[in-house]
């Protein structure tokens, strides 16, 4: 009684039935429809939620990934720093990146390797993800993380190309510091600056911020310039002979009067590790 | 005349204000408001910028935070699974994590510790970033990106917690291979327990596993699990006086048989790095 009472409409129905069924009947067969609709709703399977499903109906943090690329040139190391056209920070200088392109990018790496092909016409030989920064203060239009990568590449690889596009510089590392950046770009490249003095005890991962064909005495000064000290000759040479990590090319280039070996580095040069650090 | 042809329904301003001005006149008024408007759009600050800008027009790839939170207990290393109650991958087990919350979490990190806390009841002695994972396969409501990070806890600290807390289970780490785990979330706890592998060869970070007071061979233990090779006793202990990383709590705890010194770990213990590597 209760039910058709709270369902008023329902009791024309019962005088349609009513010439098939008694009201016990019909209640029953209510309590079934009522029954069958809420085991419906419990057992709604993964279909019927992503077909109600709407990713606009949720508000997410922006999400982009920058890229902090370094280079060897001049003696120095330099950073690839790009002016921002549009708003937020418009005119200020910062990092390559962007926004993931859902139609071109499969995954986050084929998001900043686009970004980077982009400015430099090419894609680094070497890339890594640094770290993800997350939080409601670091862009103004809201609630923002940025998936921040490391990537090395030689200068001469894209100079051709990075001259031909409008706002895009190679920033020497000491001078980063006087650059009014946009957003926490300083963090991100201290942070990137960091992880590569790191990497340079331990690896020759700083070599992928040389020319192709190198000499040792280039790959000491990257491996000096970062770690901010001078290094023994002698015990970087042997170490660096003990990873067996380059090639010999069986060319030679006058530096500094006397001529020194080129060398290119192996494949596997990205991920070998030192057994122990280099030491002073 | 151009501009005019261009813009037929202005003839109709043309005959309004050519009582007042000529034709050439008119010309020159149109010009004006051209450039104003041209300016205008050139010269839009940030502010304006804001004021149009609406986060909810993009389409963003969905963000969470993941948190692989190992534990030491009954001599095995174990990591904390949650049985997924929504969709999609409902029923399945997987990582603690979730969504940020714009209103409650100011940083990532915020949002990892809440979850952590709303399964375990207290926030872990140890958290660092592990990666990031972004792609459009790892999640069927479209493109998805998370920030994974790996925690340690002691087990007792969260004991009565998580009895409390439905559908979550400690999962001895050599048991998970058996678990059909939500996304990608076998991938994560490999990475996460390689990157912990490393850290046991030159830190004590793994100590964060341990109740807060433990012996010594609790300690190389959890090592030993972790490298998945024994460690010689004597060159073990050398490492960790020479860190000088622990307190020694004056109490002893009989082990099998001998009383074992009871130590806990210093508060820079997370950050300390041995010179070298641990040997076998």
């Amino acid at each position: 009684m209760t039910i058709i009472e709270l369902c008023p409409i329902d009791t024309m129905l019962v005088n349609l039935f009513s010439v098939f069924m008694t009201k016990f009947d019909f209640l029953l067969f209510k309590l079934k429809i009522v029954l069958s609709f809420s085991n419906k709703a419990y057992a709604m399977n993964e279909q019927d939620f992503l077909a109600s499903y709407n990713r606009r109906d949720f508000l997410s943090p922006l999400i982009t990934v920058d890229a902090v690329l370094f280079t060897y040139h001049e003696e120095q190391l330099k950073v690839l720093l790009v002016k921002r056209g549009e708003h937020p920070e418009k005119g200020k200088w910062g990092l390559p990146g962007g926004f993931v392109d859902e139609l071109q990018d499969k995954c986050l790496e084929d998001t900043v390797l686009r970004k980077l092909k982009e400015k430099t016409g090419v894609i680094p030989p070497y890339i890594e993800q640094l770290c993800s920064v997350g939080n409601n203060q670091r862009d103004v239009r809201g609630w923002s993380v940025t998936v921040c990568y490391t990537a090395l590449i030689a200068h001469q690889v894209c100079e051709a190309h990075i001259d031909t596009v409008d706002s895009v510089m190679w920033c020497p590392i000491d001078e980063v510091a006087q650059q009014c950046l946009a957003f926490d770009h300083h963090e991100l490249i201290a942070q990137a600056r960091e992880r590569l003095k790191q990497k340079s005890l331990y690896s020759i991962v700083p070599g992928f911020a040389l020319p192709e064909v190198f000499t040792l005495p280039e790959l000491q000064h990257v491996h000096e310039i970062l770690i901010g000290k001078e290094i023994q000759k002698k015990s970087f040479r042997r170490r660096i002979e003990q990873a067996d990590l380059l090639i010999d090319t069986g060319e030679k280039r006058a530096e500094r009067g006397r001529p020194a070996s080129l060398y290119r580095l192996k494949e596997a040069s990205a991920d070998y590790r030192f057994i122990r650090n280099l030491e002073f």
